[in-house]
């Protein structure tokens, strides 16, 4: 039966390559799995919309012109599994304890579903907090009781970062890239990282990395025939972008077996076949360190990967949002840009675009949404569209530009704050280390589940051989085998993850992603409820 | 020579029309006469992403893969003039002037060419600062010193918000839609506003309202087939918008003659005709304030509207962000919804978004990059594609949903901080009413040019009746001459303005469009240097 499911989506993928130019072959196999699983789903996504008005059905507004018939197909085709149907179930149970407690059989819905720190409390980098602060409300600068509230090298930064903004306005629109005094600290940091120039004016400020990825979809996409190389599993911020601006993903596939290695031979076969189908492959997207996948990429893989870009023409766009999540003593992160200069590459020999954003890092600033990308190797013309579409928008949210100077950089050895930053920033960065070890111990002791070391990023993302039986099961249930394992595991647990369908997956086989951000003195228990939902699903369907 | 010109962009947006399937007539004529004016243009754009590299030529860039004709083409096709070349070329006199003071006959750019009124020294809301702070930093909501540096109010809201937020993080992504509280708050300050039911299940907060308006025409725009009715002249965020999303716009031309009246009559025509091109017209947009004209829809006018909407079936697309600022006692802003509950048309009878920022009203919150958008009258299956098109991004940056529920819940009667509220609110306001009063009558009193009211918003639309030397020079600048004439003004005066063709206006009528924002003690000397700008430049073409 498992190979019976595995067949159907092998030929579903074949299937959708065969007619590759009008759709994209990972985009249709995953939206495939997902329209299984969405019928299941669709009442309390549906149910969250009508609180005022919950005896509707969809027939009343037969006069409304809008139906998913004349809606953009584009959208239609679009998925986001990080917030999808698992997401909208756990909503709904939390409702529930709210409404009845002792209505599940457990008390709290534990968000492992999304990287967001602080919603699992972790606290806020106090240092970078005083900045905003200040610079929201400047009229307090001044005043003698601040030097109370505030350490005295926020209170400085604060000055200069209002120097930095023509007339101090934080609430006026900035320059379309951001206001240039930020970028110009940012730029110093990109530097200071990498041992190589960095210049302000090819920093793009935006809410947010995710904003950054779209507009470089929009550049490169003009129509289904332009492809994308993605990592499988990807973010599927990635589909879902390139669904939206209807291109077509060619996936290349991690190797799961080797740490989910990156292999360019992998690179060079999807491209080949992509090639046959008449794609006109635009740029490589690589996540490093990786998500779902947590892994981190050696220079020498990363080497070969701007070598493979710059033979084949590729925009290599690079997503390092996880730059500062690194856990393990054997692997450091190395930018692309800093690998592709030392290899002799300069501004004029490749494309690179890199993004960064403040929701990740130790500090996990979800909700501000900060982020530029870094764009070199683009011709002043392209460079002017690229600024075009950024001037759509005005510019990206104040606050989030000057948290992403903040994280460029932070309190110096010999500032004020600097000793209570870097107490806060290790004591995050070392317990992240040690949840992301127990979760993955943990995961490896499931029967049947094997688990990829976290070496960054903030997941895992485990491997589950499951019976036979249970896939016939979830066949049942419409859903797919890793939904109806998600699904079983929050309605007897109340933990959220997401089902490895939702970033892809080779063919019959099946993951889900976890975050390692639950608090540390939640994770014996979280251990304890998977351990024994994990021993009681595999007891009802071990053949 | 003018009739030349004028017929010229008649007859290429006929050409376009009658081609019209493929290409949106409008975008087209506004991107001609835009082509027009960027060969003049391309070099100080160019120029400042240069600055490392200031001796290269697009040439170099020879072995990178992205260039002007495999790159997106409808990325190519859209507009911004709002930042177009006349604020590249101020951008970079200001540069001059920095480096050489005195380099020019004036010492200072006075940016008349966007709604950034902070940038023009206004000052924020003081109450709405607090409350931002705080919530940035809530540790110091507890000390002693705190009371003494914040009002009593600020500090309960702050408290109040926190508890709104799941775990008080604010540092969080939030609900995709926004923090359920807000948008509580957000969804009573409509109902005090319109008298009639709002469901915080119907508010999208997003950074502005332009992600909003993208969002919405992603939702409608599958294809060139799709139309768009925008109003002419028009915020050019609907035509970059449009384009990007490789739609149609529709134009419907505003009756100068009228104060900018809004036909429904005109509305009947272009629709015809947009249909009898195979055209299929999802949506009506109406800017409400006008922008750039400023004009208030009259209730009545409104109604018709409404009915014109609902017998077609088309979405309305009601930009709001004005709705705070409108100047004359006679106008009275009322919001669409309102209208159409009014006139007993309900949720299934009529959907209809609502789009608000607080970059607009008195408080002119352009860097915090908040909004919503109210949607109503959509069927659930087509609310959960709006949602999840939100998911993507995952949510809006937290200081700006928190500052668009403060601007839709403002201090009230006898909180601590109302009446110094009450009064930043009525100074702002007042002197905008002062401001707009004496450039209207500025312009009017200048040879060949009229200029409407500005009823609401932040601008003047004047309409300037240029001699036939002028059009003449100016196509021997290969320039629109509106364009024209905002470079010389510029050269002249350091005023910025831009020109009327970024807008769209009726062929052979060139205007240009100047917010009222500039400090009030700078108004009399703005309106001599402009005085004597446009004398000298009659006197040189008057023929």
């Amino acid at each position: 039966m498992r190979r019976f499911v595995a067949d159907k989506a092998k030929t579903l993928i074949n299937r959708s390559r065969t007619t590759c130019s009008s759709s994209s072959p990972i985009t249709t196999s995953t939206s495939v799995l997902q329209r299984l699983t969405s019928s299941s789903s669709q009442s309390p996504a549906v149910l969250r919309f009508l609180s005022t008005s919950s005896d509707s059905m969809a027939s009343d507004y037969s006069s409304t012109p809008v139906t998913l018939n004349n809606v953009n197909p584009k959208v239609l085709k679009c998925e986001y599994a990080v917030r999808g149907e698992i997401v909208n179930l756990a909503q709904k149970l939390q409702q529930d304890l709210k409404e009845n407690p002792g209505s599940h059989p457990f008390d709290e819905i534990l968000y492992c579903n999304i990287g967001n720190p602080q919603s699992l409390a972790q606290q806020p980098i106090t240092f970078f907090r005083e900045v905003l602060a200040l610079c929201d409300h400047p009229l307090i600068l001044d005043k003698s009781e601040t030097q109370g509230l505030f350490s005295a090298d926020s209170i400085e930064r604060a000055f200069q970062i209002l120097d930095q903004i023509p007339g101090r306005a934080t609430g006026a629109y900035s320059h379309s890239q951001g206001i240039k005094g930020l970028r110009d600290t940012i730029a110093s940091g990109i530097e200071a990282r990498d041992g190589f120039p960095a210049d302000p004016n090819d920093i793009f400020l935006t809410d947010g990395a995710s904003p950054a990825v779209h507009m470089m979809m929009q550049l490169l996409i003009g129509s289904e025939n332009d492809g994308i190389l993605c990592p499988i599993p990807q973010y599927p911020l990635y589909s879902a972008s390139i669904a939206l601006h209807g291109g077509t993903l060619v996936p290349y596939y991690l190797d799961e077996e080797t740490g989910w290695g990156l292999e360019v031979s992998e690179l060079e076969n999807q491209l080949k076949t992509a090639k046959s189908k008449g794609i006109n492959v635009r740029a490589l997207a690589v996540i490093n360190p990786g998500n779902p996948t947590g892994q981190v990429l050696a220079e020498a893989n990363q080497r070969e990967i701007v070598e493979f870009c710059k033979k084949e023409g590729l925009v290599l766009l690079a997503d390092e949002v996880y730059q500062e999540n690194v856990y393990v003593p054997e692997k450091q992160f190395h930018s692309f840009k800093k690998v592709a200069r030392s290899m002799g590459f300069g501004e004029k020999d490749i494309s690179l675009v890199s993004f960064q954003s403040v929701s990740k890092g130790f500090y996990g600033e979800c909700g501000k949404r900060g982020g530029y990308m870094e764009v070199t190797g683009f011709s002043p013309e392209i460079r002017e569209q690229i600024y075009k579409v950024a001037s759509v928008n005005l510019c990206s949210n104040i606050s989030g530009q000057i948290l992403a100077s903040l994280v460029m950089s932070p309190p110096k050895v010999g500032d004020e704050s600097y000793e209570s930053f870097a107490a806060e920033k290790e004591g995050i960065l070392s317990s992240l280390a040690r949840r992301a070890k127990t979760l993955e111990d943990a995961f490896s002791s499931l029967e049947g589940v094997t688990c990829n070391k976290a070496e960054g990023a903030m997941y895992l993302f485990p491997r589950i051989n499951l019976p036979d039986k249970a896939i016939k099961a979830a066949e049942e249930a419409k859903t797919a085998p890793d939904a109806f394992y998600a699904r079983r595991l929050l309605n007897a647990t109340g933990i959220v993850v997401v089902p490895g369908s939702g970033f892809g997956q080779r063919p019959g086989t099946w993951h889900f992603r976890c975050t390692i951000l639950p608090q540390e003195e939640k994770i014996p228990a979280i251990v304890s409820r998977l351990t024994e939902f994990h021993k009681q699903f595999m007891d009802e369907f071990r053949g």
